[in-house]
Parts: C-alpha cells; sequence; structure tokens
C-alpha cells in the first residue's frame, strides 16, 4: 500500500495544500480537523466557499471587493469625496479602515507595476483612475502602495503621470514602526525616517 | 463602517479562521486566493470537504479513517497478523507506513491520556484491543504513542494492562533524531540516547 490516504481524505489534504501558506502538514491537519469535527461545520465551510464565490463582485467605482456595486463606502455620503486613497487590493482598504485615521474614498489599482511577472501600468485600474480624477470634487490623491520594489515603481509611475494634474498627490510616510528598536531598523528604514525627520 | 468585509467575504474569512493553524491575516490571503480563482476550483475544494466527511469512516477493526470498512490495510493478506502497533491518531498511521519500515497491523486509540482534558483510559479504543488481542495470531503489541507527557502516560497504562498477557510488548526507541548535534539535543532526550545504547 503507498504511503497516501483513501481517495476522499487525500483529495481533501491536496485541495487544502493547494491554498496559499498551507503545506502538506497543515493540510493534513485541517483534513483531520474537519473529519473530526460535527457534519454541519463542514457544511458550513463549503457553503461559505461557494456562496462568497457567487456574491462577491468588485465596485464598478473603486475596484474594492463587495456584495453590491457601488460598495458601501463608494455610497456613504459621510465619506470626504475631494481625497482617493490608491492600493494595491481590497485588503489594503481594510488595513487602512482599521487605523481609523481616514475617512476619503478608495481607488483599487488589482496590484503593482511587476516587470518579472508581466505586470504593466496597463493591467492596473489606471485608466479608471483618471477618469475619476477628471471630476472637480477629488483635490487630493494619497498613494498607499506596498513599501517593496514593485510598490515603489508604482508609485513613481503614477506620481509622474499625475504630477501635471491640478491635484495635490501625496504618500504615506516611511520610517520606524511605532513600538520597534531603533537598533534592529534596517539602513534603508532608518535612511528614511531620517530624511523625513520632522520639527516637535 | 466597521472594519469588516461585507457579508459573504467576512463569513469566509471567519469560516476559515477556525481551522486549525490558520490565523485572521493567513484567513484573509486564503479568502482573497479564493475570491481570485476561477470558480471551477473554488466549486472542487467545497466538494473535497463534503465528499470527505460523507465517505469517510472509521475501520471497524483498527479504528483508522478509511472509506471502506475494513480498511485496506486489515483487509491485506500480506500485512503480518503477529504484531498490531498501537497509535493515537489516524495521521500517526501514515508516518509509520511512510518509513517502510513495518508490515504489521495497527491499532488508533482515538487519543491519549490525558487528565487535563478529561480524557481517560475509558475514552480510547482500549476495550477494542484487548478484544483483538484475545485471538491466537497476535504475538507482539508496539506501543507507538507521541513522547510526550500524556503518551508516556499511556505507555505506562498499556504496559501495566498488557504485562500479564502471554505478549510481547514493546515501544519505539527514544534517542538522538538522525541528522541532529549532540549539542543541541535537549538533557532527556541526550539522557534516553545514553540509557539505551546499542552494542555496535
Amino acid at each position: 500500500m503507498a504511503a497516501t490516504y483513501d481517495g476522499a481524505i487525500q483529495e481533501l489534504i491536496d485541495a487544502f495544500a493547494q491554498l496559499p501558506g498551507i503545506g502538506p502538514k497543515g493540510a493534513q491537519r485541517i483534513a483531520f480537523y474537519i473529519l473530526g469535527a460535527d457534519r454541519r461545520s463542514a457544511q458550513d465551510l463549503a457553503d461559505a466557499i461557494v456562496a462568497a464565490k457567487e456574491k462577491v463582485r468588485f465596485c464598478e467605482i473603486c475596484g474594492n471587493v463587495c456584495e453590491t456595486s457601488p460598495c458601501p463606502i463608494c455610497q456613504d455620503p459621510r465619506r470626504d469625496r475631494s481625497i482617493i486613497c490608491v492600493v494595491e487590493e481590497p485588503k489594503d482598504v481594510m488595513s487602512i479602515e482599521r487605523t481609523g485615521e481616514y475617512r476619503g474614498l478608495y481607488h483599487v489599482l488589482g496590484g503593482a507595476i511587476d516587470p518579472m511577472s508581466n505586470v504593466g501600468p496597463g493591467d492596473l485600474r489606471i485608466p479608471e483612475l483618471l477618469k475619476r480624477l477628471g471630476t472637480d470634487q477629488v483635490k487630493e490623491v494619497m498613494l498607499a502602495l506596498d513599501p517593496n520594489i514593485e510598490g515603489e515603481a508604482t508609485t513613481t509611475y503614477l506620481g509622474r503621470l499625475l504630477g501635471p494634474l491640478d491635484l495635490r498627490v501625496t504618500r504615506l510616510a516611511s520610517g520606524l514602526p511605532v513600538g520597534s528598536d531603533l537598533e534592529y531598523a534596517d539602513e534603508i528604514t532608518l535612511g528614511r525616517a531620517i530624511s523625513g525627520r520632522r520639527d516637535l
């Protein structure tokens, strides 16, 4: 007998092992957890997968995931319509919402410029962003891309593209993470913290 | 707006966050992976969960998970029926099968004695084990429980229970893991390796 499980168990393990962040051991652990759980909760998990796939769509305005288009943020009359925060992915919207510091609108690009993966500006929702900027309402675009190579390239590209427009274009501050130790900061982060120093 | 996603997305994240080894960030990452994947593979994952739950049962003889009872190992005429390996969980059967060193039968206890979690000998498949030992065929019981407190307690308990029977009762060797460094071995493991030393 080969060292694999009977059909349905192995198929379940294989299905979980394909998900991001789950290795073969983790997939096995999850599969046995499901086999040990009651039938109802296993069915709930299966239903949640199918329901999310069926119900979820992308907002026609900002590109965020939602069940109604336009999404609740784009529809909310209390949001500040003069500022648009540009992010890479829908999950970045949630990260910024959690801070409670931002009350404007969003624009999800759907990624960042990454020549190694053949993602160019044409693959991102940049025309949709320019169309939104055509109205008088928007006074500021806040670029909130990931602080890595792809995010920096996209920030630079958008900075040049939006520069000629009559808008304030800003980006998130780089510097030391709150609660961290100066001693353990890498040189680039510490350099950014110095060049971006502020008056007390 | 609260910092949660629209209904179906949040339900999917919550469903995954309940699985072992998956935290809130990991659950979010998996949920967005599924939303980005094609509908077919999301449906396959949902189907695998339901199918495994429906098809999988426990072998009436050894307690291993299987689609047919008795399981393929218990039914296999080439297995050595004179030795039974006692393990805690079905996944332990697979770990021992992968070594290719064992050709006997198994008995899955369904856990280990753990007073902290209110698991006593009565909660394990020990009566089923004793019933199997009633036949003349079985000459040896090999205890292969986890080398932790619960596994040791169960090994001790079973050792006393099976001692009076006309059987060889063995346990897995403790010692240094192959490929490891003597310098980094903990004192208990190194102590076991010394007390269990063998002649060359």
